[in-house]
């Protein structure tokens, strides 16, 4: 065995396991890029859908790739029957993302992949069906009614709301989701991108990296941090309540979610994006109170902790102004980086090598197996 | 963002990425060692549930323990009706390790793991349920019954082989299932395992962790090899027609699954354990094919390429006389496997970081984004 080198610290933090150009994370004068553009960039002027055909293809569509592009994905949105009746089967106390996971890898045994010629229309399919997978499941369990699962929307944001609501959504409602999901489409090696790696550098399939990214997402320090972002807004019914109920907290050293980064020291860049969005959100409902206790604990986490708001923060009150369950929140991640998780995934494919590491050995000396009647 | 470290080779390899007390690989004087004790001294003398035990508890029980513990496992051996259900919605010509993947996904949405004192429990549920899993996905596709999830065999490898053949096996094919089961059972940080490990440092749920390292070990570099040695050994009828066809893959230079080892540099500990069983198969079977192919090709092998049969090589006659479809030898090792992955989990969860490597960009430089009309 090759001498193994050890790492300075856990978790591989601040090691190079590969090479991508789909993305850069933290780098000066640019928060988030993918591809070479600003996020924020992405986030003023185009549609989710231009962002899924950049990252899928490597540069941004013309107007009509675009409505080419929207046209297919709109063509894949229905779930094959056998799909309806294995979620229909997943109880109504079920965690979404298990949801997610199931209908990914169920799909998989129905539409597989043969061959890597197929990836990237594997990967349409997956970002095409998986707000139907969500609803689908969701509005029969919760409300007993089997709906359909296309719509004429133009957009996959668009498209999940009203199959959510069973109606059209407004012009601020699309416009929001697809901000969002632009927001949250690819963010390099997190655990879940890394973990599709993992799994695709055995040359194993797509629906096989997608429902394993899918599982690492589900945990609560990677994905879910906006559902917990809302449970602590939602606790407060005015600034000053959360105010002084926040100090508390931070007193006791409780965690509090959405807040801080990984990566980012300073800001993250996708705060200022949702949080304006979020803003206008609120001002449309004629909300008083939602809107002014984040903004309050916003404030008073960076007096306090100078911690700023992260992607997830405002996030939880923009998909609530939105009337989106929180227990659904995360599950629209997955509608969204599925876009950087199979773009990750083809990356692996074109240079790849297996992906194997090895272990410090802390466990006990070689012994000899004693004899049952002796142990 | 801290100053990244490039790695010396890509995979990761040879790069630690962890601790763990569960295993040694390639360690001078043992080749294989199961939390210190030699895989083969364990494949002589012990039962897999024995095995298992030892993974996850840090000892080998007493005749008592095991006796409980055997009792304890046959009690989680049937399938939830909702699990069936949806079994019998895959088609027969899906990949059995899809089937496998949905399964352990499933059950995740039946039977969530609530909290991590929860683990151990849902550990071993996974561990006897996936021999129903797979046979019971089988039989109903290809032989269109349903059959009893349960039995009276004492042993996993025993339970594995009644569901699949309707009917008790023979001493032998219970001990060399049980050898098997053995072998397979744990293997450091090898890619699936690995997988496993990055899913729970999110603090995911086991399900998720286990379906994602079954998408891993689905791909062709890493499970599956069993099968493509099995497809190898029966294309001949002879030992000469192996050995000249054998010469001529080499002179191509073709793939010859079945051979070689990332980590064993001069032969695999696990072969030399299945080989003696495979041969006994093969006398017991009076087969005068199979075996002596299997023996002119690892023959041809050393003395064309130096290169010495692994694990998986004679596990493939060996399952083949015990009438197992080749298209089942990779979910049999899920079947042992989920002991090593849930186990590295557990060590996982006790002393976690999240494991988040960076990547080396090596895409376009910032750029801006034109206007639509202007692509």
């Amino acid at each position: 065995m090759a001498e193994a080198k050890v790492l300075s610290g856990a978790g591989l933090r601040g090691q190079i396991a590969g090479e991508t150009a789909l993305c850069t994370v933290g780098k000066e004068g640019a928060g988030l890029t993918y591809r070479g553009y600003d996020v924020r960039e992405l986030a003023a002027n185009s549609d989710f859908e231009e962002v899924a055909y950049l990252l899928f293809h490597g540069e941004l569509p013309n107007r009509r790739q675009l409505a080419a592009y929207q046209q297919k994905l709109k063509s894949k949105r229905d779930l094959p029957v056998a799909l309806k009746e294995v979620l229909e089967r997943i109880p109504a106390d079920a965690h979404p993302m298990d949801v997610m996971r199931t209908g990914a890898s169920v799909l998989g045994t129905l539409e597989p992949e043969h061959s890597f010629e197929q990836q990237r229309e594997v990967a349409e399919r997956l970002l095409a069906v998986f707000p139907a997978i969500l609803c689908y499941w969701y509005r029969f369990t919760h409300d007993g009614v089997r709906i359909e699962c296309t719509s004429d929307e133009d957009t996959i944001g668009g498209h999940f709301l009203h199959l959510l609501h069973g109606k059209a959504p407004s012009e601020l409602h699309r416009k929001v989701m697809n901000v969002s999901l632009i927001l949250y489409a690819e963010h390099e090696f997190n655990a879940s991108t890394f973990t599709g790696r993992v799994c695709a550098s055995t040359l194993s399939d797509l629906y096989s990296c997608v429902t394993g990214s899918i599982g690492s997402l589900r945990g609560p320090l990677h994905g879910g941090a906006n559902e917990a972002a809302m449970e602590l807004i939602e606790r407060f019914s005015s600034p000053q309540e959360a105010v002084s109920e926040l100090l508390a907290m931070i007193e006791r050293k409780d965690k509090i979610m959405g807040f801080g980064h990984a990566i980012y020291r300073e800001s993250d860049p996708r705060n200022e994006v949702i949080k304006q969005w979020a803003k206008k959100l609120a001002e449309e409902a004629g909300d008083s109170v939602l809107y002014p206790v984040s903004e309050a604990i916003d404030k008073t986490m960076w007096e306090q902790k100078k911690l700023f708001p992260n992607a997830d923060f405002y996030h939880a009150s923009a998909y609530h102004f939105m009337g989106i369950p929180t227990k659904l929140f995360t599950p629209i991640f997955v509608c969204s980086r599925v876009t950087g998780w199979t773009a990750h995934v083809f990356e692996q494919r074109a240079n790849n090598r297996i992906i194997r590491p090895s272990a410090d050995y802390i466990g006990v000396e070689q012994r000899a197996v004693p004899e049952i009647d002796k142990r």
